[in-house]
């Protein structure tokens, strides 16, 4: 294979054979083709997409490069969901064992923060013990054994992607929406899933603030999870402000609990509730949309979901006492109430500036080393059209110092807008199939 | 300098800014900016094109990574030509010595063939014991003493462009004009000259065939010559055929030498008197096209340019007696004459059929390592347009084996086509300058 042909033939505006891409990453994964060929290659298929067949083979060859989940005894149908990030987004955590205490396995892969949205493996871990680090067969016989694992991607998982994500990250060749697909499909396909749910986030805290670029992203994930026999469906929810009332890795440990108890808040519930019905529906654990709602409901007000939980933690070496007590979680030394300083109300809430004060309150990562402080963050109880009154208390603060504190403070003077007039935005926006697309 | 937000910059369609490009050259030269990295801006490059501004910072970093020829106490001007690569063309074996006996200084640095184009420093060094690797101080004092010197290009010129063209090579980079033109002008504009003539080919056996995309590459180059202090200016002129009527490194100087006894082909005299022409009135060594020409085609007719050719021979290490016998020359040990099959007229001669024989022959290279046989090659006569008849010699195999010979007659047999009617193509097509075109 003459790899510059190949490249010319890309940056032609031709399609490459899906043998090419198998030989490509075969090669790239081992050594033979240089990193220099390949940041060529990804900058002419930022200009040039892939089609469908070449986005399938270069999939395909991305999973082929490495080891994946395997369910073949397993007696219930396995799903996950996979989330393009936001601030707030404890979703999975609630999601997880609900699903999974409804008769859905759920084998958990996720990741850790980023750039300015946090991760799950970082939640998870600020619960004392708990290890997120468990190999494919740890992680399939407990996902056997109690029905759920939530585990970080193991290097066996597509090393093809690793490398070529780490390539694109200093190449200047993130922004692909086949590229991104490849990249998220790869590892969820690697699951051994019978369905997929995807929270694809729209507004100026996501990866794709546009709506419409966000569709284009579901639909050329959706259509890769179909033509590879994993049935999958993309929401499109709100990421202008952030979900829930906690950001911060601790602070949304807790939250999530609340919500497995069944006080969690509306909008957080919202979102879990109405992707966990997509995932019964689609492995055909519910037969309709409101016998998967009631299912839902019922594993939280039955206890279920917070007993799997339990089970999960205590599998993975985590303390479960937590879910009776969070105070045994990490707690921060200082906290101090924001207050409104003029009556209004409340017009926005900038998630990417909530998303950076916790970095800077050393929450999250700057670079993939940092280590991170698990109980530093946000509670903020208001939501954009809330009406508030000088002097009102807006949001907690949680820092390790009081440097800390009026740091945060400042983010959160320029993160929550007060008008005369504001709105919350519609929730969950759009519903993405194979067969279409719905919008609420 | 975030190198990844410069490359997302240029991907985007920005443009960089000149202080950009000089530390982006620096530091890729340092080694402190990674293949991966400039392959990616590269690619971006080719799909988005450079400013004019940038096209200028671009060449004026990679000129300034390296050292340049000074002739800051000669008397005369300097010139150059720049040739684009053809089949059988000579032409700087026979200019460079004409032009020099006319007093204009000539420092010809040129390269090695590659591809299926000849390069004139493997014909130089056909002669027994030429030397072209001379130091860049050994250039200035030779052009000094005796007006002209023909040498490779030096490690000390332009190495960010050495850098960058074995990464284009590839990284399926090449096809750019910008960086085309960069890549020929940081090596001519380090060469300290008061005018440039470019020999840009059009036809099938050019690197650029089409008329429009030669004109760009022409302008784009006479454009940087221009800002640079170095007025430049292009003639267009025919590859559909091979210039004059050998083809092969030995063959084609004896060609030269006979040219420079004014017993050269027609074509090959035409091509170099009309570029020589524009170097004496680029550089004010002639104050009209007559007297230039007057003076060029009197330093053939006085022996002039005959006597500076044995003078650069002489002063490279060469001998200078190849010029009275050239059987001196390597000879190749097989010669046949390929006969025309039918009656008719030539309606063709393709020039990388031509150039691909010579390598199968030995004489041209695969890789850049390949040693070559300077003897082997062709003598094609006969031109598109010409009435032959069956039995008629139309070209002289010169090869090293019977095996040679067998492979030769095959590619003669594919190159010269014989048909009903053919003409043949006019040979200067276009003169561009910093004011505008002009079509023959």
């Amino acid at each position: 294979m003459v790899i510059p042909s190949l490249i010319q033939h890309k940056r032609d505006g031709n399609a490459l054979e899906p043998e090419d891409w198998k030989r490509l990453i075969r090669e790239y994964t081992d050594g033979r083709v240089p990193d220099y060929q390949m940041s060529a290659l990804l900058m002419a298929i930022v200009f040039r997409g892939l089609s469908s067949a070449e986005l399938g083979a270069l999939t395909d060859a991305m999973i082929a490069s490495g080891d994946r989940l395997r369910f073949d005894q397993i007696d219930r149908p396995v799903a996950d969901k996979h989330s393009t990030g936001g601030i707030g987004d404890k979703v999975s955590l609630l999601l997880a064992p609900m699903v999974a205490s409804c008769g859905v396995a759920v084998p958990m892969m996720s990741g850790r923060g980023l750039g300015h949205t946090g991760g799950t493996l970082d939640k998870l871990e600020s619960i004392p013990g708990f290890r997120t680090n468990l190999s494919l067969r740890e992680a399939e016989a407990q996902v056997q054994r109690i029905g759920c694992a939530m585990l970080g991607q193991t290097p066996e998982i597509a090393p093809a992607d690793k490398r070529l994500y780490a390539l694109r990250d200093v190449t200047g060749t993130v922004e692909s929406i086949p590229l991104i697909s490849a990249s998220i499909m790869s590892k969820k396909l690697a699951e051994g899933l019978n369905g997929l749910v995807l929270d694809v986030k729209t507004g100026s805290g996501a990866f794709m603030p546009e709506t419409s670029q966000a569709i284009e992203l579901a639909r050329t994930m959706i259509g890769l999870g179909h033509d590879r026999g994993c049935p999958t469906v993309a929401l499109l929810t709100a990421m202008d402000r952030p979900l829930g009332r906690s950001c911060g890795n601790a602070l949304e440990v807790e939250e999530a609990i609340q919500g497995l108890r069944g006080e969690g808040p509306e909008d957080l519930m919202e979102v879990t509730y109405a992707l966990g019905v997509e995932m019964l529906l689609l492995v055909g654990a519910a037969a309709s949309p409101a016998e998967a709602r009631g299912k839902l409901e019922g594993s939280v007000s039955s206890g279920g979901a917070l007993e799997t939980l339990a089970r999960i933690i205590e599998a993975q070496g985590g303390d479960p006492r937590v879910l009776d007590n969070p105070e045994i979680l990490p707690q921060a030394d200082e906290v101090e109430v924001f207050r409104a300083r003029r009556d209004g109300v409340v017009t926005g809430i900038e998630p990417r500036r909530i998303g950076r004060a916790i970095i800077e309150l050393g929450g999250g990562r700057r670079m993939i080393e940092d280590a991170i402080d698990p109980a530093v963050g946000f509670v903020i109880p208001v939501k954009p059209g809330d009406a508030v009154v000088e002097g009102e208390p807006l949001a907690s603060v949680f820092a390790r110092d009081p440097e800390g504190i009026n740091r945060a403070m400042t983010a959160l003077s320029e993160a929550i807008t007060i008008g005369e007039s504001g709105r919350l935005t519609p929730l969950i926006t759009h519903r993405v199939t194979a067969d279409g697309l719905t919008s609420f």
